[in-house]
């Protein structure tokens, strides 16, 4: 069975920059990723925030550039699903379904998706008018007319941001109050260019190129009707991949990852970084960030 | 007087991104740096973990790509130092030496240096062999014989660091006992490569186009030796310049700002991000995390 100092689980912007700082840290280092190198970001055509590329670069290009850049220093790199993990002692076990690795430290890096609406279309139109983050991808959207999927207080903050850009924003909610905190629920409330559409859910997502339209059905009346929109913002939650965790990580209520400020969890040498901790900015840099930092912190956790 | 959503202190990775998520966030954005735009970072010819650079830039073109992409979203950038920062409610008046300003939030990301050896020649092979940072440099000393400077935890670790790399790690320390914990005071005695070198300190470092040798005098003899060395690591310490702050903002022993995982400080609205704060990971990227963290933070502050 290989030995690694570290494994990183999950090929992101986290896992490949924890990936770049270990290897070049010259400790033996394995990424272990189930779909494809990049993550969630690899769907983004255009990411303008993440620092150092001022005309924009492609979330593939981007990870694609990170990936060559660590594997240089000498990480490796599997594709494989982690099916377990288990502490021995000072040593951790990995299950995969491309074998068991032993190593020293494990950090966790697989990301946490948001919950996508399963309605006709979304997949289709993702990244053509389909975002999943108002931060990244609001600036697109200057003047023009979207919507936004969700009441809790991610979605109403989305909306909110998307009035400094938008001409119009829907706020699509499928009960008759919002669950933001109260603050939140007034600003957006008294915001004049945000609608809030009460009792309703995206039945279908439709357009060309671009998307066009929703179809937004009224859940008590069971009405449906047109709604010609240039982008539709989904904020129905997080769905990180920690069941496999739970009995062993401290996880917070919505199966995020509880880390203190240097990424490392509630057992010693067991690390976390980027979106699947609780409390992650939710942006490239900040994941990438996290990695650096989780990366330091597992090579003070070798050397004693 | 002119009034901002957010102000940021200092131009080097930290503050450049959150200015960068502020501006492209539609905020009104102001930096504010009193040297050259880029910090600390501009000094380092190669930066090779800055992750979407698998060639390595050098710091000063790193900087000036992320200060270009943040003015293209409307930063403001002004050149001044800043001589006190006032609380008066939800407005925080920043007093500069081009005048004063107003702003809703505030971003402290001013760095904090190494304290220097002053040793004649220390400038002059900054980057040419004197280095502040084993994580960032390390890599390029390999087979190399190089000192450290200094003997707490900072220092050790180091050193311990760059066994990796070198043939031959000298620590060099003034006093007859080391000041890092237990664990690595043991693991760096034990090292092989390592040879400590009690009672010194580093008189003038010299060379021609690198560092070729340093003078060590023996503080209880007196005595001066030659050393012939590649590098030299000088780890006695960080000054961060908070001494203007002490008032306001609750700061750690060594004067770095205390801050929580949103980068929020003990003053509502007051946020510090990079080297400057404490737990830092000392690197541009996780600067870079920082300043974004800050930014998306700020905007849920001024949001409300």
């Amino acid at each position: 069975m290989s030995k690694y100092d570290v494994i990183i689980i999950g090929g992101g912007p986290a896992g490949l920059t924890a990936g770049l700082y270990t290897a070049r840290g010259r400790l033996k280092s394995l990424l272990i990723e189930k779909m494809v190198i990049g993550g969630q970001i690899i769907m983004t055509e255009l990411v303008e925030n993440f620092p150092g590329f001022p005309d924009g670069i492609s979330g593939f290009d981007l990870t694609e550039l990170i990936h060559k850049q660590a594997t240089k220093y000498g990480l490796e790199t599997i594709m494989a699903e982690v099916t377990g993990v288990e502490i021995r002692g000072n040593e951790k076990l990995v299950r995969t379904t491309s074998g068991d690795f032993t190593t020293r430290a494990l950090i966790i890096a697989s990301g946490s998706e948001r919950t996508k609406l399963e309605a006709p279309g979304e997949t289709e139109f993702t990244g053509k008018g389909v975002s999943y983050c108002a931060t990244c991808d609001g600036a697109f959207f200057k003047d023009k007319t979207v919507a936004v999927v969700g009441g809790g207080n991610v979605a109403v903050s989305e909306a909110l941001h998307l009035t400094r850009f938008a001409e119009r924003v829907y706020l699509i909610h499928r009960r008759d109050q919002l669950r933001a905190t109260r603050i939140l629920q007034e600003r957006v409330l008294g915001d004049p260019k945000v609608k809030v559409l009460w009792d309703s859910v995206v039945d279908k997502i439709s357009g060309s190129d671009f998307v066009r339209e929703i179809a937004i059905r009224q859940v008590k009346t069971g009405e449906v009707k047109l709604l010609p929109i240039d982008g539709v913002f989904v904020a129905i939650g997080f769905k990180p991949e920690t069941e496999y965790l739970k009995d062993l990580l401290q996880l917070d209520e919505t199966g995020h990852i509880i880390t203190d400020g240097k990424m490392e969890t509630n057992v010693p040498g067991v690390f976390a970084a980027g979106d699947i901790r609780y409390n992650s900015g939710r942006q490239a840099i900040c994941a990438a960030g996290d990695g650096a930092t989780a990366a330091i912190y597992v090579e003070r956790y070798l050397t004693g």
